[in-house]
């Protein structure tokens, strides 16, 4: 192989990157140091949960210095996503692992958002979490998990567009933006949302700087190709459609 | 729990989910049917992958009508991102699926895809694999190791905007879009724009409406808080910074 292809990115013909490949062992991917100096990121993953919750924002914040990113189940090993065409691995189990700077709840299938409400080892579990968070976060009907536990009590909160009637049973003000703050909880709209939350919280666990770098690193400037993401601006067929195609998906 | 809390989603209220719990096992995740009536996509996986490459593709392709999305590995298994602090479950390998409609690369770390130039294996695969797909696609630095087999060139194609100068070099024609259609090669940015590619995709799989409706349901209307995602209009300084995030974040 011609050598001048031995890098894929700019960088790596100026040195950066072509330190670590210096440097590296034989395998492509070696576990990070735990324990570093950044936030400790506890992401919930249970049977069911949709695959974009968790993945979208630790694609993001495992990209903050030093950060720690941890995909926790009640057991360690694949948990299988609400389509069940993929899994991901739990890599600690609730058990180990009750301190960390942020927990994510992923949303999922009804009925994996409803098993969870009666698990009570899980539902335990988030509630004595969150007492020591610095922030409690939901992407899409994780939030309906939060508002179960009682945690968005009188809070603004979002959730996914469909769940909203959900949210305000639950004492939630609903609230139609990308992600809400209220307190140290940060909710985040349906699916997609969770990155645009992820970012933010970036910026929170950092700075601008960093946040509008991971931005750039990630290439975070979408350009959805239909336009019609907003249940705001959704006719009634549309949202049916749409309601119709998550059911059918779901395992 | 008050019957009026057993569902999440409004739709769930009108009845639309309700046949799907009560029809369901205990399991609130059961393994969809193979061999639907939809399309068959297969994602590659290998070690040191960026985890949204192949998550964000698959939540939205997964809802395609019939649709069967596959992660395919050297071995069945768990395979792990470029973090190392997350892993996906390979549930064929590649001996066992080489016929699909669409196939997608994803991107990794520098050392991931160079390790992927370097496996005959799966080299070979790629190229047999491509000669019978409907579509052959990329994300992110995934362009490289279509370009790298020679599939790139004379072709318009994208990638990860630090890649663009790799993708020259093996006779590409590098377009700073989300994505780009050549023919039945459709590459796309990084990591982020796999998003848009597979609405697209999932557009050309079925039809407008179809994508339209999978926009709302995925709720794909991101609202990125920096707005500094678009490299054409980065600083040299914040492409520098962005780059070290990534080194400095992957394993």
């Amino acid at each position: 192989m011609n050598s001048s292809r031995r890098t894929v990115l700019r960088a790596a013909v100026a040195g950066s990157l072509g330190v670590g490949l210096a440097a590296s062992s034989s395998s492509p991917v070696a576990a990070r140091e735990p324990g570093g100096d950044g936030p400790r990121i506890g992401i919930l993953l249970y049977e069911g949960f949709s695959l974009l919750d968790p993945t979208g924002p630790a694609e993001v914040l495992s990209r903050v210095p030093g950060a720690e990113v941890v995909m926790i189940g009640e057991r360690t090993g694949p948990v299988r996503c609400d389509t069940g065409q993929a899994a991901l691995i739990a890599d600690v189990t609730v058990d180990d692992m009750r301190d960390m700077d942020v927990l994510i709840v992923p949303g999922g299938s009804d009925e994996a958002v409803m098993a969870v409400f009666d698990n009570d080892r899980l539902r335990d579990w988030i509630v004595r979490v969150h007492k020591r968070t610095r922030f409690t976060t939901s992407v899409c009907t994780g939030a309906a998990i939060l508002g179960h536990l009682g945690l968005l009590k009188g809070r603004r909160a979002t959730t996914y567009w469909a769940g909203a009637e959900f949210l305000e049973s639950v004492g939630a003000t609903y609230v139609p933006e990308r992600y809400v703050r209220d307190g140290k909880i940060i909710t985040s709209a349906g699916v997609s949302a969770g990155q645009d939350m992820a970012y933010y919280l970036a910026g929170l666990l950092t700075d601008r700087r960093t946040g509008e770098a991971l931005e750039l690193a990630l290439e975070y400037d979408p350009k959805p190709p239909f336009g019609t993401g907003d249940a705001q601006e959704a006719s009634q067929e549309l949202k049916d459609l749409a309601l119709k195609l998550l059911k059918d998906s779901q395992g």
